[in-house]
């Protein structure tokens, strides 16, 4: 990978995307390995929208690999209220920190902010738009527990609004993946997404419920589905009880299946699946550690090299 | 000290205590001695409710070990007002960190957390339950000025409510010490604190007035009375007022008085007493690092032999 | 510069400027000849208003010299909610800290807290008082971009409310600058302001249009008119308007002219000026680092040879 920035999944092709794997699996392996490689080195974390997970995780690889992170704190408490725009804050902010790491609410953002900085900046979401790194840790927890071809994917919830699924489609399409996706309706994958899929050549089908396709599935990546989309509660209420999962609902699964979900889970899956084996969701969160180290190391390491 | 967590000063016996007492008292005697010793550890703060002095000492602390810190934010700035659980939330947390402090508003939320995590956890303050580094710093105080053997300890202000004050109170259990109670009728130590504090054998007496038993005391710890207690406004003033004291309430105390205070204090203590000899507050909130560096030195240390 | 605190400009002679100065451009010119020098060291950030740019700047700083920072995080989140008074908020955290900075609504609060602190205090801005460590990243950069004698500095926008600008035009007396104020009517700079400044024997005009003086100018430092000094809209538009700059208006200044402003801007300065060689506005902002890193360097040095 020689690229200065990571905006979207999309800008990475298969040998990137093993690239920043390998490295996160050498970093696994041993901890340590990078241990005081960026002694120095700043990392200003930019959330422009509340972030525990992220932000946190991107604080605690910059961390481990011996840097210091910079945080803008909350734009209540930021320059933003005082009408700066996006542009003005990221050029100030570049003078103080080695990379950037920008989370907005505008589709697009990222992107835009390349124009104006010259040190690496890594898209953290913005808005509807992308967010390559849940991406790559996604593909880390995958690969670690099923392998990454011949497999087969199911993705249930919310595949309309869902930025990490589409994402997440697409990145796959690299892969020999087979691809299920499982949701109300209403909640479709758009049709854009659905096109793109197909003209990349993906093996692609569509259900409205998990027993379709429960037993065949190597992988279960589960969504939210939000209260907010739907304008009447019990509509809601009806069509969320649908893509639920319980251990028992599991038994029908193969015995290696493994459960992803990007968290935070409401009641999507339920208590008792986090004692079976399918359970994967802790060390998917805890793998942005080591794939975010990997990330930052190249990048700064692309930056020292100019 | 052989354990993986601090949840309750009550698990803590006499030489558990006075381990961590030792161990802060090297650390004061020479505050570079374990600078550097936990060079690349990560201590997780998950503070869900406003902290501004146990915070940041703790994080002075761990600093001071050459460790660094992550900060879960506010709640308001975090994946809990998703509804995510703080079972889930700790679960993520302790893939970042090497160790935990959590503070939550909810009796035996630290408890319950342990169950979820294998790092060690750091209760600092479970709602009206426990705060037992709170304890600990207070402890060393009290040995570092007066003693912890045959001395005369007076506590005085809300001791219905306070956390902190049932929780010293069981801990000076512990050594040789005299307990005077002051406080008004309507805040006086909860039944079952009183029963537990005969149970073990501890000299208890209660008092309305201060000058009862001020001349006795070696040590006077006093703690705020919250106007929110009062459903009258005139009741509370006329209860505050007469635990308030001054300088010059204090010249009937010994010279020897050590007065101390778990701040922040509003008008329990008036600014003259400041100036006097008695006034050791602010050396207590001092405390603060050195026993939170023994402490986390010593639960990072276990945690490393494993 | 022999002293333990910061608080106004006026306070530094020219050589104590001069050092600070001398001193940033070391670091300017060689980032890493101060890499570690204060490991181990502990900066307190006290912010009790928002910043980002300031706050930030010195979290960098003490970073790229080594050194830790604690952070007391908002007023919301911190004792002061609970009635403490600002003299047991920083004898406190005096506790913690080997250097503390403290920004707070009240002018002349961080005089008053350095009767009560024993460890170097840098005062970041005091409501209307002083932000001095802006003042010397001001004249670090003129003196970078355009010398700091012999020189015709303007200076345009709200000239009695901001303390950026009494602080600046004083501390330009002690080099041999000519200064313009240019403003409407309604916010001239202060009688007082103006008493001082003539004092000091300072060439000083005033004007209301920047077409009057800009051809001589050597600096231009543009400052935000504030909308909420108006009690009419359409008044404050009229005014606004008549002191923003764009690309076009530069084209009768001097080739050199070097245009700054202290950021948040708003409409001030028109986008298409960043384009221009004029623009000095980012680096501006960057210079906070190198000035504050010599500052922080120099009170915490003085500190250790206590």
């Amino acid at each position: 990978m020689r690229q200065d920035h990571l905006i979207s999944a999309t800008q990475l092709s298969r040998p990137d995307i093993e690239a920043v794997l390998d490295r996160a699996a050498e970093i696994d392996a041993d901890p340590s390995a990078l241990q005081g490689r960026h002694d120095g080195a700043i990392l200003g974390l930019c959330f422009f929208e509340p972030s525990t997970r992220t932000r946190m995780s991107f604080d605690t690889a910059m961390k481990r690999l011996g840097g210091r992170t910079i945080d803008m704190g909350s734009v209540e408490s930021s320059s933003v209220k005082k009408g700066e725009t996006l542009a003005d804050t990221m050029r100030v902010l570049e003078g103080y920190a080695d990379a950037l790491v920008l989370r907005h609410p505008s589709e697009g953002s990222a992107k835009m902010a390349t124009e104006f900085v010259d040190v690496p900046l890594v898209n953290a979401g913005d808005g509807a738009g992308q967010h390559p790194t849940q991406t790559l840790l996604d593909l880390y927890t995958m690969r670690q527990n099923a392998g990454l071809d011949d497999v087969t994917v199911g993705i249930m919830g919310d595949l309309k609004y869902g930025r990490t699924v589409h994402s997440l489609a697409a990145a796959l399409t690299n892969f020999d993946t087979r691809q299920h996706f499982i949701s109300p309706e209403s909640l479709r994958l758009p049709r854009g997404v659905r096109y793109d899929l197909h003209e990349s050549g993906a093996q692609v089908r569509e259900h409205t419920a998990l027993e379709e396709v429960l037993s065949e599935l190597d992988i279960l990546y589960v969504t939210r589905i939000q209260r907010e989309r739907f304008p009447d509660e019990n509509e809601y209420l009806k069509v969320a009880g649908e893509y639920q999962i319980s251990a028992e609902d599991l038994e029908a699964a193969k015995d290696s299946l493994t459960v992803m979900h990007p968290l935070p889970r409401v009641d999507e899956i339920a208590p008792d699946v986090d004692q079976t084996e399918h359970a994967t969701y802790f060390e998917q969160a805890h793998n942005g550690v080591p794939v975010r180290m990997a990330l930052l190391d190249m990048l700064l390491s692309t930056e020292g090299d100019r």
